[in-house]
């Protein structure tokens, strides 16, 4: 099922996308909902982030290029971080390039919705507090990493996480290929087998440090291709099963104060 | 004014502290409130953390010694990090040292509780911005950071983040001194004069690159003289105005796998 959230004339909706067809419902799609019975045609309405985050997590460098290249052993304690939820906007919504700069990173990446509280789980039961999937842009300004390595300030400007179109309940996350096009051209190209850290280790590592909630989402890593692009650029980033989330690169119109 | 949150009898409040009594407000003390009449001992009640942030900030490394150790320039991009809501605790709760190690380090804080949304804000702007301020313990287990300098996992645990007794709108954020005590014993004992950041210049930053909005929470540092401890030991962190933060430490229950 795709759940999504939209605008129509100034209203913001929850509805169940249904090929060209939005059929909206009342209640919140990780509880009791129900169809309104009221519908729209796909293009007669606003896409917005399919949810409102509670906390967005994010690891770094997860994919490799191909299988045999996959480590023999984990990361002791995975590259993870945090992305503010300010930094969320829907498809089609402008990535803002902050002042001063002239560049930034898309990282096209299969984002998982936490469906329950989750706190210590085991690998084999991280499946069942997964209530579904988005595609995420996690956005990134290289120059504002620190050499030591904290990431936080390239990493939380306003706009720099996009996630759309859908969420997708019923994917298989092991069997889709993540996928990025920078002004139609291939960028990014590979199957989740070849994250480093895979989803059922992540999700249980996370939990066994922090308690996961309903709302949670997890940015499990970009494959290998990301470049650094300019205003007037514009990303795709696409997982089949979940749909396309197209953004458009803008230069930031107000000045760092520093 | 010193606004809480408290339990008593099961049922959560919130209120005004004045001397020994809890005057219970009805509405939400960032905007609209009122009285109700009802009022209690404040040794009849359980403080809880002063409020539910959005975002939890912290920056690192951000005191020196003495005046004369301050550097002549700004770091160009601070240290700055977060942590989870989820590790949010109040006064008196214990604070949990994960499964597979044996000590954390306490981090006494003052703590600003933004008030309203902030965007691109310039230092003499800041302080109309503030809410007001509590005491933080940003608790931190060294031994889960990487050395490449990735802090998340060890700044994210449950329990790791203890606020409160209140928060308090009519401080003086550059005339307090930051203090704690272990099972007693002074540990802690800076002026705020002592942050290499201040406080206009973090928050100003801050907001050039994230919107700060009404319950953001900001960690501005923590003194000399944070150490490791162990479960059993006792941890106070207090600004005299604001008030004491105590807690303890206690071991994990729950094995983390991994």
């Amino acid at each position: 099922m795709k759940f999504i959230r939209f605008t129509k004339d100034s209203n913001t909706y929850q509805g169940v996308l249904k090929e060209n067809v939005v059929e909206v419902i009342e209640g919140y799609f990780f509880g009791e909902w129900n169809y309104t019975g009221e519908s729209f045609l796909k293009n007669e309405v606003q896409l917005l982030a399919p949810l409102e985050p509670k906390h967005i997590i994010g690891i770094g460098a997860n994919f490799v290029g191909s299988k045999e290249d996959l480590p023999e052993t984990q990361p002791e304690i995975p590259v993870f971080f945090f992305k503010p939820t300010t930094s969320v906007i829907g498809p089609e919504e402008e990535i803002v390039i902050p002042e001063a700069i002239d560049q930034v990173k898309f990282e096209s990446e299969l984002a998982i919705v936490i469906g329950k509280e989750a706190k210590n789980l085991n690998e084999e039961d991280v499946l069942d507090y997964i209530f579904g999937y988005t595609v995420a842009n996690d956005v990134t300004a290289p120059q504002f990493f620190r050499e030591d390595g904290h990431w936080m300030v390239g990493k939380s400007f306003d706009t720099f996480t996009p996630l759309g179109p859908v969420i997708e309940t019923e994917l298989d996350p092991f069997n889709v290929v993540v996928e990025a096009r920078l002004n139609g051209e291939k960028k990014q190209h590979s199957a989740t087998e070849l994250m480093i850290v895979p989803i059922r280790r992540m999700i249980s590592y996370l939990s066994n440090v922090m308690t996961l909630n309903k709302g949670d989402v997890i940015l499990t890593g970009s494959p290998l291709g990301a470049e650094l692009v300019n205003a007037g650029d514009t990303i795709e980033c696409e997982i089949k099963e979940i749909g396309v989330l197209r953004n458009t690169f803008t230069a930031a119109k107000e000045k760092i104060n520093s």
